[in-house]
């Protein structure tokens, strides 16, 4: 949950778009470090700023990325410690009611007792990061359309992409970065055997739950340990009883103590997405229209969810994540929403626009940035009606094997073309991806939940204004003119009745299937897939063209920018885009609204009168036990009078951060980065000093959970620990 | 609702009974302050302790009860201020759709437009308060049942009652102390004429609603003014044009400037109930049943409200009080429960207890404080257990109309005796409550719901262990042998289709009719009262007897507690009975849980920055422009850099307080007490400094917004304002 679900969830829409540029603010990636590097020394940085550019030397060089989560090697034996959030799905995979490693947790006693992590786990390691803006760009011309643009840098992309891979065990990426005025392939080792080596009980790894979620005092024992593993010849490997530990080329050390408020904290890690460019327009467009109006939608699809699977039924079961998903998506939405009401997004994003604006004008020589901006002002306006106009109708296809069916014969037709052409998802590379998420579906649908969420979606379809309806669709489901529940549920019963794709072997078998096996087919919501198509392509045609006009547009704008920026003596960041990026400042509290104050750290004594003995705040009896004892073994921090447990910064972070390390000054572990405060979400459309904190499990709290509550000394034993004072 | 709902609600239950007394804990009478003057002058007392003791005197005799509220007198034209929330009820009575007071405020323009105050409303002045222990124990010998004594104290007491009522005018009433060890007569002027004066819109008023109800940081401008009117001869009246202004003896001069953080401040008021001195056993069975049984009842009972009378419906209307009601008891219940385990009550309690053992056993001349100890102990436990036998039953018989039938039907009977003797609530002096009573049914009552209700009740009745049902109740509704809701469901019909008690005329007349009339109705409501009569005057009875075997043990156990308060150098204080205390302490910020802090003051930024436009966040623009443009007039507190909104002190205060004038070491109104912070309720049951606040507000964002938002003036200018450094 907390800030994973956010970066990694297919709810969050944004492109993404400055506030001046202040200590604590910037999620910087690591080559624009020395260029701020008086800054770092200044804020208390001992280690040599210049270190951290070497993404493949100490101490960037143990940071790796889950795929939304952040993870660090921490032992020469491919020890990764990261969230519990981030690996609960794989306790979960490996829980059976026996052996309910959610509730009680999971540690092996041996490498040998290490169990394997949820299907489609992978450690990636980036190993190098080229700048390929030109091979990029040098395909696009200015006669050129959106929709050729479009195709140009995404075939560039493909061709560096699948060069890249053509070493075993990669998998590579362009990056665009300040709105494709740079480009970055980032070829990163991908270790496909990882194993679970440790984690706490729910009632430790997810203590408080979803009650103290974006919430703080917080008291989250929100970390977990990996082992990665590759074939004996040290290269990524499938799953083997043959495979041996990574061994990382840099670890990081573990600290015991030090950390205090005030002092020196940085975060390096992977954030998914933030909006401190986005033009004014697409501010509006995002807080007048779009986040109420997914805030109304969330309450009511939540409530069809919970009313079609009560609790304690089995259905219920299948479709608790997704509850939590979109529960934690509408606290997220109110805390956007109530963030930009505070710190006035739209007037400061207005503001600023007529500052850029202003600069603009005072030089001849920047006439063409002017132009530049109302072009991007009118495409963004484009394409927020294009959001609005299909809203109704892209939540009326939500509905899951509607989704696989489309997803499906999209394949069919793609696999007509070579492999390298394909769009992308489509690829050969894909297809591991593609069939997991095929084998998913059983462990999330109920057909009963299926269908009352689509009548929802459907009944908002069809009581749209007339203009946004989609005769294909309307056509294919032979709809009624009006809104009429018991037409339509019969209607949609006939697809729950009929359809086959509710098995998973008729889903895989189908990823071979030609489309015109799809075209003859008989079941109703392969039909309908089909009968959507030619529109599905014209929608992705469109949106491609906008965003290939946009790739010609953004670099200027971007550049405009930064150069402002850099006039007043500032350096400007690139939004994030879950490549790694460094955040740092120091160990603080705050003052969230007027008359609260946050303490920078919580402890033990806080943990445990919260516990009431009921989830989320069953608190273990031992870990009570040994807190009363006063059992601070070498962790406490001797002003706070305790251990520390959570502790907060005004570090720059965001969904994707999650399970990112916390260094202190000399790039020892000093926590990890699992959350930010509510008051904190708006920071993705403009950092807010005062109130932004981010929130970090101490890494003193989880020495001591290892050593004197879980017992798992044996992980300690094999990490190097260092304390200082 | 806040503090008032508590205090005020019938749902409330509790006779009460130390914790060390320390310098911010204590409801002290007046007549004790003399005793701890040092304590109050070392606080930062400038008036003279004894000056205090003096009801009559300044500043305590311009300190008024309106009955469930405290107000003070603030001019010599008897205007009176009190919280908006203990006026709302009077702004309400006055509002139409064309004059929404509620929603637009109400200030008189001149006396002549001030409005009647809602029916009941009342200002009572305290004019002599009397010991009258012997009176009322002199009737009670060692030889009597319970039942005797408690009808001896009861007469002594109507006695007292009566005499003090010959003077025009006046409301007498017995108030005990230390449970029975003390009795005073209090005779109060009771002045029947009050209009409402002024009181802001809900939206500065009742500012954050039921949202920031128990809520710290707080920005409510809960402040509303009445004038107590008299006839010309100076006496009580009832409302005519002919009255005039009554002028008190004494006023309180308001302050407009001074009060920081840390400065002394007390508040003088009427707390309804504590229980600091309850025995561990009834503390266990309210924390251990009593309270999570009402809890899970209030939950079930809230829904099965709001879906008999849902959003919008006219039956909503009439229940929004209900449900505020039931939701502020509900979240007070959460605080309560939340709290005793948070200070560890039960723990805390036992070792007070076993202390107090140890001091009786440590002399034998305190040995038959041991015999009383296991006596008061035994009869919690029986009183205990008839509430839990009780429990079914008594919830079954709370349908609206059912309940009017049986005070009707009782009235009836009483009416029988000689005034003098009859039940309390049913005497002659209790008439005009009694028929605003039964009038005020039609406000809150719909059958539908009040059926829903009923469903509710009696589900749980039948569905309770087979010796907790009732052989009167069952014939009488001739309900299944099990529970059959579809049966009972037609059963209840009946009642809601035949009775004629949903007509206010018809209650009406039934106050003046004879027990007979009531014994050959075929109303099913009266039918049922007549039944069930014989069983409740059983449980009357054995709940008198409880309580006179109980007034004749407290009193020793609670000779016990001051002794061996006193032998360690404290002085015992009794437990709140709605009568007049003092209490005193600093204005401070606190630690209501660790990691979080809260400030002592809140602002008119904090205000601004909660505003959302829509209720309860709804701060008129025009407040909002006056904030925006920084025009604090000479209301800022320079530290805090605005102009302070709420301020939070460590007071010991609880429901009945609202309203309290609170007053800084000179004895002028610096705020009005109107909330305890929701980590404070359980001080009700302990009292734990570290988490104890009370909430008020302060007299300069009263004033600034009198001048600035609400142009007041007429107002300010008619009180004393003094303003010093």
């Amino acid at each position: 949950m907390s800030y994973l679900k956010v970066g990694a969830s297919a709810l969050a829409i944004g492109i993404g778009f400055i506030g001046l540029v202040r200590a604590d603010e910037g999620m910087w990636t690591p080559d624009q470090l020395p260029a701020i590097a008086d800054d770092l020394r200044e804020t208390g940085l001992e280690l040599d700023p210049a270190a951290l550019t070497d993404l493949t030397g100490f101490p960037m060089g143990a940071v790796i990325s889950l795929g939304g989560c952040t993870a660090s090697f921490v032992s020469d034996e491919g020890l990764v410690v990261t969230n519990h959030h981030c690996a609960r799905g794989s306790v979960q995979y490996n829980s059976t009611e026996e052996n309910n490693y959610l509730a009680d947790g999971f540690l092996a006693a041996a490498n040998t007792d290490e169990l394997p992590a949820a299907p489609g786990t992978r450690v990636y390691v980036t190993v190098q990061v080229d700048d390929v803006t030109d091979q990029i760009r040098s395909g696009i011309d200015g006669e050129m359309s959106g929709e050729e643009v479009f195709a140009a840098i995404d075939a560039a992309e493909k061709a560096l992409v699948a060069a890249c891979e053509e070493q075993a065990g990669h998998r590579c990426q362009v990056a665009s970065f300040y709105g494709g005025l740079q480009y970055k392939l980032i070829d990163r080792l991908e270790i496909r055997d990882v194993r679970i080596v440790y984690a706490p009980g729910d009632n430790i790894g997810k203590y408080g739950g979803d009650i103290d979620n974006w919430m703080w005092p917080r008291h989250t024992g929100d970390f977990a340990f990996y082992r990665a593993y590759v074939g004996p010849d040290g290269l990524p490997a499938d799953h083997s009883d043959a495979n041996v530990p990574f061994a990382p080329e840099h670890v990081l050390k573990v600290s015991a103590g030090g950390l205090d408020e005030g002092d020196f904290v940085m975060a390096a890690g992977y954030p998914g997405s933030t909006q401190r460019y986005t033009r004014l327009a697409e501010v509006k467009h995002t807080f007048d229209w779009q986040y109420p109006t997914f805030e109304t939608l969330l309450a009511r699809w939540i409530e069809a969810i919970e009313t079609a699977a009560p609790k304690g039924s089995d259905a219920r079961l299948k479709y608790e994540a997704r509850l939590a998903g979109l529960n934690n998506y509408m606290k997220n939405l109110g805390g956007q929403i109530s963030g930009a009401r505070r710190v006035n997004l739209v007037e400061r994003r207005a503001a600023r626009e007529a500052a850029l604006n202003e600069w603009i004008a005072a030089d001849g020589a920047r006439e063409k940035f002017a132009a530049t901006l109302v072009e991007v002002d009118a495409l963004t306006e484009e394409g927020a009606q294009a959001q609005q106009t299909n809203w109704v109708y892209n939540n009326a296809t939500r509905p899951q094997l509607l989704s696989a069916a489309q997803r499906l014969y999209r394949l069919a037709r793609e696999r007509q073309k070579p492999n390298t052409e394909r769009e992308s998802g489509y690829q050969e590379r894909d297809m591991t991806f593609f069939r997991e998420g095929m084998q998913a579906i059983d462990r999330r649908y109920d057909p009963v939940v299926d269908k009352a969420e689509w009548m929802l979606f459907i009944e908002d379809y069809m009581t749209a204004d007339d203009n946004v309806r989609v005769e294909a669709f309307d056509r294919a489901l032979d709809l009624p003119r009006d809104w009429d529940p018991e037409k339509v549920s019969k209607i949609l019963d006939r697809f729950y009745d009929r359809s086959e794709l509710d098995d998973v072997e008729t889903r895989l078998a189908l990823m071979e299937a030609d489309p015109d096996q799809f075209e003859r087919s008989r079941d109703p919501f392969i039909k309908l897939a089909v009968a959507l198509y030619d529109h599905e392509m014209a929608l992705e045609n469109a949106a491609k063209d906008r965003a290939g006009r946009m790739a010609e547009l953004r670099p200027d704008y971007m550049r405009a920018i930064i150069d402002w920026q850099e006039s007043q003596g500032f350096a400007a960041y690139p939004d994030a885009n879950s490549t790694l990026r460094v955040t740092y400042g120091t160990v603080l509290g705050g003052s969230p609204q007027d008359g609260l104050r946050y303490d920078p750290f919580t402890t033990l004594e806080g943990l445990a009168a919260k516990a009431t003995g009921e989830a989320p705040f069953d608190a273990p009896e031992r870990q009570l036990d040994v807190i009363e004892a006063g059992d601070y073994g070498s962790y406490a921090l001797e002003g706070l009078g305790s251990v520390p447990v959570n502790f907060l910064s005004n570090l720059d972070s965001t969904g994707g951060n999650s399970g990112s390390p916390t260094l202190n000054a000399n790039g020892e572990l000093v926590g990890l980065l699992f959350d930010g405060t509510i008051e904190s979400v708006n920071s993705d459309w403009d950092f807010d000093p005062r109130t932004t904190r981010t929130i970090h499990v101490d890494s003193r709290y989880m020495l001591w959970v290892m050593e004197k509550v879980d017992g798992a000394q044996r992980l300690i034993d094999e990490m190097e620990i260092v304390t200082e004072d």
